[in-house]
């Protein structure tokens, strides 16, 4: 059995390893630049830590793991190009660097490069892999569109958040690890559960994001406490708030929201405030634990050893700050 | 045996029973508007031609056909943001009726949607139909690329605009042409045949565009004449007028192309002549009618009968113009 840091010095490897065509470089050189800007790499090292669960020769499903990691930069890339974005992991971004029709150009090859890995991977079941690799990436665009679509309403309600965020966040982390139990010819069972507990350990990883942007520790972070408020992002905080609030406080949140002439600390703090008078960071905590919860329970139901299983958990937990 | 417009109307009634999901609308309306907006329909009805040259029940090659059909609107929906085109088939663009983000986010769903449709068809050699789609794809994007650096050289030599061509054009005429072989289980060598015969289609097809820009009758063309000359195009007959003019005639060539100050008219005959005093035109019909030999002789080592050939053989006539 590998730990994630040796499976993720594998990804690393390996997409290094990938070898782009030469011409023409207007295409191929903002790929590889995007695929070597670094990151966590969560989801090809869940493809190898899923086929861990059951054999040794996690080589098999590195091509696998490459699909996942060149989508998922394909989204970032999109993404990025939709938000405006300037920077990304420290770097000028894509239609920065270069231009806009660069950015969908070479984010369209991604996706296309991610398809060819994907048919790269030896797997019997591979009609199946290819048809949850789809069937993923559609629902990650209609979690993106969702998210547009909150941008402009002040009415969304908590089923309707968790939903976006699953389809955004959780889809691709549950694809990972079922990716991971087809390559491996794991039971059917074992690949549902473990595409089950992606979608738990994913919605539990969003909210966490939420909730740390307004309580975390801005040291242990990595990123300024209250952009989420200062954008007006519509969190699992911010809705459930606006969802709580008598009217008179419903009113004051949404002028808070909406200006723009005081000080940013001023606006965090205020936010804070009607977010702590209605108890909305135990609402978040609570629901993180519950999904936490539900995440461990799908894993005692898993055809593997406790052992095997512990790591995967390990790195879950590692994800949600949890671990010692 | 169906005849080219028993297929297109196949295929229009394909394409209006694809049932897109009701929501978000903000992603798949745009889709729909897309494919709803007629057009020729050349390559699924390639699809379904190739498929009906070795059997009769061609429903079984629709999903593939819409495979192409959706990945086609794909590249124009993209390539049209690209340009920043406001109209394509007498409708704006989708970037101009909805947003830039919708196009670049609906776009990249339809390229999924093209993935879900090929996983649909059902195949013997499927693994090889989505090689050969996944591989095409790319080599689109590449054909893409090559086009925009085209854009800012003068020095491009006919083989490299050859290559480019064949790469953003034909290839998907000849993936369309192979799909069908693919899927209707025909022997290897045909399929091979038909991917080359679609090549030299497609180049016959995208210099005939380039000739006709210039030298066609603008009631049969359906364009104005002389829009490359206007948008300084790198076209098979600038680029061999660059190529095969003398120094001066080719500063006067190029001052010509740079100005924006006479009018139109003028602008268009200037450039007119200078091509006519190098027999370009010349040069433009003697390449096409090579193709096109070539195209046709292909067709004579396909094994199906000379009966079944004509049907695919007459639809590449007309599609050229050249049908009686």
């Amino acid at each position: 059995m590998f730990t994630p840091s040796e499976l993720l010095e594998k990804v690393e490897n390996a997409l290094q390893q990938v070898a782009y065509p030469q011409q023409p470089a207007g295409l191929y050189e903002p790929i590889e630049y995007v695929l070597s800007a670094g990151g966590k790499r969560i989801r090809p090292v869940l493809v190898l830590l899923s086929y861990n669960l059951y054999h040794d020769d996690v080589e098999k499903a590195i091509p696998a793991a490459l699909a996942l990691e060149t989508y998922h930069n394909h989204t970032l890339l999109h993404d990025d190009l939709m938000d405006h974005a300037d920077m990304r992991r420290g770097r000028p971004t894509v239609h920065k660097k270069w231009n806009e029709n660069t950015a969908i150009l070479s984010g369209d090859t991604m996706l296309i490069l991610s398809v060819l890995h994907l048919l790269d991977t030896d797997c019997k079941q591979q009609k199946e892999l290819l048809q949850l690799f789809a069937h993923s990436m559609k629902e990650i665009c209609e979690g993106q569109q969702y998210d547009v679509n909150f941008e402009t309403r002040n009415d969304v309600t908590q089923e309707e958040y968790l939903e976006m965020i699953r389809l955004k966040t959780s889809v691709l982390l549950a694809c990972a690890l079922k990716t991971g139990a087809l390559v491996a010819g794991a039971p059917t069972e074992d690949a549902e559960i473990l595409y089950a507990f992606g979608e738990k350990i994913g919605l539990a990883f969003q909210l966490q994001d939420d909730y740390l942007d307004v309580y975390g520790d801005p040291a242990v972070f990595g990123k300024k406490i209250g952009g989420d408020i200062l954008c007006g992002k519509k969190t699992f905080l911010l809705i459930n708030a606006l969802n709580r609030a008598d009217q008179p406080l419903r009113s004051q949140l949404l002028s808070w929201l909406q200006t723009s002439q005081v000080q940013a600390e001023s606006k965090i703090a205020a936010v804070t405030g009607i977010y702590n008078q209605l108890n909305i960071a135990d609402l978040c905590r609570e629901t993180i634990d519950q999904f936490y919860a539900e995440a461990h329970a799908c894993l005692d139901q898993l055809s593997v050893s406790e052992e095997r299983k512990a790591v995967l958990w390990d790195f879950a937990e590692s994800l949600l700050g949890r671990a010692n």
